[in-house]
């Protein structure tokens, strides 16, 4: 295992002292528990953005906090949950009366965490919603998933919302919004080479030579297939192609309910990447391919969507949702209204995402 | 050798392509001779600022190009000079009276060409002039320079004095900011792993499991020394320590002499990052290497600083002057004034750098 850290155990906290150090100016890094927080909070008039999950997917979330996008992230150990306590102690903190939402990406452990926050903040009189991402389309259920993953689409809510919320949204406006961003979004990954798990030290699974697994998750969770390796075209059609036949899926999502105070299920089938649709293409990196690789593929998918009709007004390339050092990439396409393009062009800046200030 | 590409050949052709279809309103990518520019070319009442160099380092310098920073950068093949042809019609495509920078990492290929460039426009009635960065205290010579090579500071020299030229700096104050900026950074960099050059498809070098190369050139030549594995902090101690002592370095800089209408050799010393200095720490990616480990660098480079009285007023985290997927990391140290700062700070808008705007 080659990578710049001291002990493995410290993984988490050093990268985040060093972000501390970094950008003081932006964020607060708190431990014990363990959160960031932009630092002009509590938030008063604006309803606060949470989200958060294992780390070793950086710059998301810790990167995306501040001004137009987070309110606050909470990491977990690497590909490990955060618990309760920290989403508890992130949503005190932030929450100035307007209300939380909570965008949660489809991990079994992460849903559940958050749901028991959400329940904790409300019993203590803070308003919480929650949305759960489910962009995946590679599977149906994984190894640590019930339904799809949520991936790429995330960091393109988060995005979204964040300027949403910054305008004065109010908490019920955002969740409908940040609904139809899931709704719209549909991503699909690819590696070439296994991460390492810093603890673990040793490669989360093994890939030959010339070897790729397709439809990977962002733990290295199995995929679709494992295929001899195969060219930037052909990956970058593998990956367009199955996320435009996805139109059409059906799918349930369990929101909080404030009326009925509890859970409830939702169910919707959308019909996104018509032809003549407005769509934002965003190739990312999984942390080890250099950014060249990725503008290859993006010179591919943006060929795919204009023979299918698709009209791509915006994109983002570069590495934002990442499993460590894993080389590979993910395609993620959000068929994007105005509203959503209009908060996508609004300021923001993190410690990884700046523009308009 | 995995990689998203095509045939190994196209490498930079389709990843340039890729750039165009992604920026279309941001750059022109010209092919035969390739050149990238800014779309508002050519440019009334302000001086050009052109780079270029081998591709394989990206972001840098096709990234780098738009507003509040390069107005063209010429790639060569991957880790390639790029040939005289390119730099002439990117002058002569972007100069529009004021006058043309050329900055140029001192490789001896990229000197050498950008020379006979600077004298062919030069013959055309185009004022060019020439700062040359030499900012690696590596080694004296190496493969591929005699000199020192130009690394990190380059992505600096680009950011400042591009901010400088959109003010309005004439073509002599700009030299002499860019020539400042050379003399007062300083950089080193470490690999953990090699590299792989699209058509040798095989690894520039070979590293055993446990070894490291300090001191690497971003071709992957060789450094000072080949060493055990070390823990993040050694390392950043080692690249951090090895930039401060070198204060009082002595250089000897290639300009074109106007006066003199031809080449003059420069002599200087200079002694930056005196206890109480103002510093800008640049911690940057290999290529291969994930957000989260630079934090863990960043960290102890900071509490260095720190201890020998260096005061840091900014800095930059992240992969800018890369080479292909290889691990590692590299740290600049620029002692910045506040011109320096102030235009650090200014607006910019190209692919890879954005904010302000």
């Amino acid at each position: 295992m080659k990578k710049l850290i001291n002990q493995p155990e410290d993984f988490v906290r050093e990268s985040l002292e060093g972000m501390a150090a970094a950008h003081s100016h932006l964020i607060q890094v708190h431990f014990e528990p363990t959160f960031v927080c932009r630092q002009d909070v509590p938030l008063v008039n604006k309803v606060a953005i949470i989200s958060g999950g294992g780390s070793g997917h950086e710059p998301m979330h810790t990167g995306f906090v501040g001004m137009g996008m987070l309110d606050a992230a909470c990491p977990g150990e690497v590909f490990t949950s955060p618990t309760p306590d920290q989403m508890l102690a992130a949503t005190q903190k932030v929450d100035g009366g307007a209300g939380v939402l909570y965008i949660v990406k489809n991990y079994s452990g992460d849903v559940m965490n958050f749901e028991m926050a959400l329940e904790m903040a409300r019993c203590e009189g803070i308003r919480v919603r929650n949305i759960v991402i489910d962009d995946d389309v590679a599977v149906k259920d994984s190894l640590y998933t019930q339904g799809r993953r949520g991936v790429g689409t995330t960091v393109l809510a988060e995005k979204i919302c964040g300027a949403a919320a910054e305008r004065g949204y109010p908490l019920d406006k955002l969740v409908e919004l940040c609904r139809r961003v899931n709704l719209n979004g549909r991503s699909m990954g690819l590696a070439l080479t296994s991460c390492i798990v810093p603890v673990r030290a040793t490669p989360t699974f093994t890939l030959g030579d010339r070897e790729m697994e397709v439809g990977i998750g962002i733990h290295g969770e199995p995929g679709r297939q494992r295929l001899p390796l195969k060219s930037a075209n052909e990956i970058a059609e593998m990956l367009t192609l199955s996320i435009l036949e996805d139109s059409g899926y059906t799918r349930i999502m369990r929101e909080w309910d404030e009326v009925q105070e509890g859970w409830i299920d939702i169910e919707a089938t959308d019909f996104p990447f018509q032809p003549g649709s407005n769509i934002l293409v965003f190739v990312n990196g999984m942390g080890g391919t250099p950014i060249s690789e990725l503008y290859i593929i993006y010179r591919r998918v943006a060929q795919i969507c204009s023979q299918h009709g698709l009209k791509i007004v915006r994109n983002l390339i570069g590495s934002y949702i990442t499993s460590l050092e894993m080389e590979g990439c993910s395609v993620t396409l959000l068929q994007v209204d105005d509203e959503m393009m209009d908060l996508w062009d609004a300021p923001v800046h993190t410690p990884t995402w700046r523009w308009g200030v």
